[in-house]
């Protein structure tokens, strides 16, 4: 009889995610009930913001219980079927969670068909969450304007990158930060970024001033800490901060202290928002849409790094946070 | 002949302004040019954002220089008037700067003629540009709607006690926060406000969580430090910070760290912004309008302190600073 190895979370991490943290589990696979589906799944994501659904405090989501599968975006293909709307063979793409089978509709799980001809991997990727992320946190919250300056921290990941390859789409001067000088290299000569800057061995605050000779009109920014304090001193009248994460802060065992620029909010009039994807839901098909125009035209470009094994999860997760990865990372399950 | 006593900067402050920055020297009264009027001053106003316009950096107004008149907001009587639009007799309002006698119009200041009835002190207080702050701040910026729980700080201010009636107008639940007994009874018996936490006996955490069971919608926040990073701790989905001031830095010699729980404004999709009156001065009209017919209904209350005598002015504005003062604060010269 088939199992369903199930990752379930053992104890909370204080600071990175180790080895006491999660365990591998059997349990059988389930059997839908009416109006039911069961996913064999394909792909699982990793994503920086799964990290903040471990901690236990109240957010935009429950934390995952003690003892529950790891939440995680993911996709899979229906091998079992009690909804006419989710036919088997159809691929579905959802928060199926650390697992190798899940239960989607009723009480399971929510999950989207795919349409017919779309990559899996290029579902969770380039038209998944993260590029969503991007196109919403772009033109909704930061709304930047042809000719204005765009820096984007994170900038190889997979939200920035193709955060600021909207903005270059919107005419935009784009200036990334990342940790290495390849991703840095992959930015500027890939992606089309105007600069980017490697926060890693270079004088940040002196290559801003280098990159932004007119200031900085909009910040994207999905890392936090001391580039979002620096980027603050260097904004302009009107200016706008997307604050769409801030992984410098999700290991912390203390929340580190805060920007203590802000109040270049007040002499620019400046406004920083933040927003989460989940609130876009509607508006989905009309980002994968314009994504996938985007890509058609070779306009926006990105990479994806694929680990082999459901049970590597709980370590590659990590490599977000010491900045091993670039582009979209996401494990092949089955 | 007639001399005009002017308060120049002589030295830049660190810290608190003290006796060293500021020197009485003594000019003749200048002769107005063509298109320009002479005001003999009648009173000048003393507020907090004075104290960023004596640091020596770029900002929404440049530095106060050395040797020059200090910059200020004050009304005075036309004494002689090159200028039919301004006739000799009417009281203008404007920047008059620390001095007996200043000339607007031209190179000089500019002004605007206050409409006949007016008292000159409401014309700096209830009906100027503190009071005109709160206004587009909570009305513009902040845009509380009915029901929702307002927290505003430096309540008993001159900015802050209007800003928390407007919120009280437009339907809110309001809560300040002052620094004494006396200005939170005067805030809650007088003005209206639901509550008022003495930040400087209680507990604020405690009491922003015993006066605002609901959260924090909207924060008109004049002060930061502290008190910012316990209110971000309990906004709700949306809620919308004003960034008016921070009062609490203004002397700072270095700039304290910024608010750590500013990553609330993404899981609570929030906004941060600063705002300046200066924005606003072609709907300053709309807000006198609006405050005139607010004070005749007995909807919004002040509170004036009058300092007698030009030459108090540099020791009289730490008041604003030491939390000594209540409402407007200002100083009456002729």
């Amino acid at each position: 009889m088939a199992k369903n190895r199930q990752i379930v979370l053992r104890e909370r991490p204080t600071g990175m995610i180790d080895d006491r943290c999660f365990e591998v589990i059997e349990e059988p696979v389930p059997e839908p009930g009416p109006g039911q589906a069961l996913v064999r799944i394909q792909y699982v994501s990793l994503d920086p913001a799964m990290r903040g659904w471990l901690d236990d405090r109240d957010s935009y989501l429950p934390p995952v219980g003690i003892g529950e599968v790891m939440r995680s975006g993911g996709l899979g293909e229906v091998v079992v079927s009690n909804d006419p709307a989710v036919p088997v063979g159809s691929t579905v793409n959802g928060l199926v969670g650390w697992q190798d089978y899940a239960l989607i509709g009723g009480e399971g799980g929510r999950a989207t068909v795919l349409p017919e001809g779309i990559d899996p991997i290029d579902a969770l990727s380039v038209y998944g969450a993260t590029a969503l992320t991007a196109y919403f946190g772009v033109l909704d919250v930061a709304r930047p304007e042809t000719g204005e300056t765009v820096v984007v921290s994170g900038a190889a990941g997979a939200t920035g990158s193709v955060a600021g390859q909207i903005a270059r789409i919107k005419g935009c001067r784009v200036v990334g930060v990342a940790g290495t000088e390849d991703k840095c290299r992959w930015v500027t000569d890939e992606l089309g970024f105007d600069a980017c800057v490697n926060y890693k061995s270079e004088d940040v605050a002196a290559r801003l001033d280098e990159t932004c000779p007119n200031g900085i009109d909009v910040y994207f920014d999905n890392v936090g800490g001391e580039i979002l304090d620096l980027v603050l001193d260097r904004i302009n009248l009107r200016a706008r901060i997307a604050l769409c994460g801030a992984i410098s802060i999700y290991n912390a065992t203390e929340l580190p202290p805060g920007p203590s620029n802000y109040f270049k909010l007040v002499t620019c009039r400046a406004r920083m928002e933040g927003f989460l994807l989940f609130d876009y839901v509607d508006r989905f098909a009309e980002g994968v849409l314009a994504l996938a125009g985007w890509v058609a035209e070779g306009l926006v470009k990105h990479r994806v790094e694929v680990v082999e094994g459901l049970e590597q999860a709980p370590t590659a997760i990590n490599r977000l946070f010491t900045g091993e990865n670039s582009g979209k990372l996401v494990v092949k399950v089955a």
